[in-house]
């Protein structure tokens, strides 16, 4: 069957149904680079407006995933189980949870991606160890995989070319918060890791992509379905991210924060979600224990000596590990005070996230370079009862002039009322493919 | 105001309105180069689906008139009016109705197109005249119209660049059919050409680019506001397209029939039609005479001795307008038939007007080159009774391949009935800008 670009968008534009071998098509010829930018970024925008049924978007991944190459690491007897966060700021529970499951059994091969917008990446924090390297070939990812259980890498430039030209485009014409072409995107790329299971970590609240409770359900059902239909078991939890998660936010803050849970002195929160998502690897693993087993790992140090040993083999130097006070820290030190007494009821995630990133610790533009000792230590977060002028938050930066520019909407992420507010819920829902 | 063009598209694909600084801002970046194609077609695409309003229309048709030179002709003290129809089958109104009107001092700076799809352009019409040239320099075009009072030229390419790239883009971006759009492509081409009044021919039914008459009105409407906008009287006609316009389809065809309206020996239709329009274009100049002063201009020859001045100024061999014999014909002939007695209740204009396309009248692509002795005279139309085997058509071909290709499909375009049916209305609404 013969296609045509205009035929396609057409379709779409009309609010039908593509045909999945239109699909392959474009999404094939997109690649190739024989349909241009500016078609696709009219289809984009026909998706956005109009979807792709549950059809079309199977299709859709199916093509994405296929546009380049797909890992294949069935000679490890194992299960592979992977988890991905959709975004949030202080989020740096894949550091520490990563290797305590990889220390009970359970195949990991991560892949992760760096902070754009308000929120962190994995690959920024782990590359504030000094020599750790996160780009790593397909021969060394696998022999780090087979050697530890655990590799802790980005994203291969061979796998799902099509999302690499498509999120850079959808980037520059409105067509990012589209639900279908974000589940797509993120379930390409994780489907695309030769995968047995998945556990999509779907954040809600301020400083979550989808603040809605009701977009984030459907987000988190849209992908559990695509894992289904891929032979990939995938659970998603629903996480709340109205706050940032534990007290450091900033890349050398937050493995300063890791290292803590891997010692099991990590804040609740951090150490709470580390705890319930690593059950829910165990269970996609088919590894039996639960919380006990995770809490022996931690205990025993277990989990710390294996992300020790794969910091090593992809060449970082553990000495930070064991002195985590060797890791980058600006040099300016601000403090934000209460000014006045009551409880915390707002600490907000997304004013937060947003003041870290201008003052260097993520980028606005993915050509932005980050400073990996700024950092924004939360002495105050939601619940807690503060006096005024009491520290809320103290802050490391490079660039005063930033600092001066940041102040006041930093100052604004809290919100302090005369009384204690609810305790926050950390896990909201949890939703499966049948 | 600085306005970056995903703002923008993020606006209007929430269905807001875009700031008119915006707009001009968008227009001008996009003719520039600055804006890719990339992120113009997202727009596009967000403009097809939540369209445009007033406000913006008239910014957006503001902002691609002065995207290139606009024209003064403040200097020729007549008043300059012109014609513009959105396209039909057989549709050659405008090569007898310009030297009419100019020979009687209305000033004619008359831009016409070519051909596209299945309808037929003035400009390969008149280029089946040896050596006429449609392609004047801006000093030969003022040139012309100020010696004759008329000219007959193609889109200068300093006019409307930004009008140019929008509609090479929409054409492959499946965003042409947005009323929006297209009004403001139309206006926007129109207005650059210093006019004091403009006549739109808004052509309904299946030869028209608009098929509903609820979808021309809109259109004329929509086109009407915009010219009162910029300070130029409008008049729009809704005529009907249902069949061809006259005897004859096809680019010498159609010059032969156009000398016929000018001897006074036309086709009642198109005869009827030039008359109509005459009519309101000396209305526009401010002439009176009305529909008297027409015939006469016709019968006393001053229309057709226009037109053979315009012809010789702009390089024209005006030996063929005394032997229209003289225009290219092509050497093959083939003859459609009635396939029963009755009464021709169809006469398809979309059908006839895509098999002369494909026979090589008209172009499917931009690129492709026309043959100026393809021709489909019509021997029967709307109306008239006809015995089995009698003549619906006579097809001057070059190419016996494409004739086989097409003899199927052209014969679809009659349908033959029991009864007369009631004849058809040709002009069948007046819209005027206030």
């Amino acid at each position: 069957m013969a296609f045509t670009a205009v035929e396609l968008i057409e379709i779409k534009r009309d609010g039908g149904a593509l045909p999945p071998e239109g699909i392959e098509w474009l999404i094939r010829a997109y690649t190739d680079g024989e349909v241009p930018d500016y078609q696709m970024s009219a289809m984009a925008m026909a998706v956005f407006v109009n979807g792709l049924d549950a059809d079309e978007l199977g299709a859709w991944t199916t093509a994405m995933l296929h546009s380049g190459d797909v890992l294949d690491f069935s000679d490890i007897p194992a299960l592979k189980v992977d988890k991905h966060s959709t975004g949030g700021v202080g989020d740096k529970i894949s550091i520490p949870l990563a290797p305590l499951v990889a220390s009970l059994g359970v195949v990991v091969p991560m892949m992760s991606g760096r902070g754009l917008g308000h929120t962190g990446g994995t690959l920024d924090k782990l590359e504030t160890i000094p020599g750790f390297t996160t780009q790593l070939d397909a021969a060394r990812f696998r022999d780090v995989l087979t050697t530890h259980g655990l590799v802790l890498a980005g994203q291969s430039e061979t796998l799902v070319p099509a999302d690499r030209k498509l999120y850079a485009l959808r980037d520059s014409t409105g067509t990012v918060p589209s639900l279908p072409l974000i589940a797509s995107s993120i379930m390409s790329k994780k489907l695309a890791e030769g995968l047995d299971g998945l556990l999509l970590d779907v954040k809600t609240g301020s400083g979550a992509f989808m603040q809605t409770m009701e977009g984030s359900r459907e987000l988190a059902r849209t992908m559990a379905r695509i894992g289904a239909r891929h032979g990939v078991r995938t659970v998603a939890l629903i996480t709340w991210m109205g706050q940032p998660l534990g007290r450091e936010v900033g890349n050398a803050n937050e493995i300063r924060e890791s290292l803590d849970v891997l010692r099991g002195e990590g804040p609740e929160d951090v150490t709470e979600l580390t705890m319930a998502f690593g059950e829910v690897m165990l269970e996609l693993a088919g590894i039996e224990g639960g919380r006990e087993a995770l809490a022996e790992a931690v205990t025993s140090g277990k989990a710390l000596e294996k992300f020790t040993a794969v910091t090593v083999a992809q060449g970082g130097d553990s000495s930070v590990i064991e002195n985590p006070e060797l890791l980058p820290v600006c040099a300016h030190e601000a403090v934000i005070t209460a000014r006045r007494d009551g409880y915390v009821t707002r600490c907000d995630a997304l004013t937060i996230g947003a003041a870290a990133t201008r003052l260097g610790a993520g980028r606005d533009r993915k050509e932005d370079t980050i400073d990996p000792g700024v950092g924004i230590t939360l002495e105050a977060k939601v619940g807690d009862e503060v006096a005024v002028g009491q520290p809320l938050a103290r802050v490391r930066y490079g660039d005063p002039a930033r600092w001066v520019a940041q102040e006041k909407m930093l100052t604004s992420a809290w919100t302090i009322g005369d009384s204690a507010p609810e305790p926050p819920t950390l896990v909201l829902e949890r939703i499966e493919n049948e």
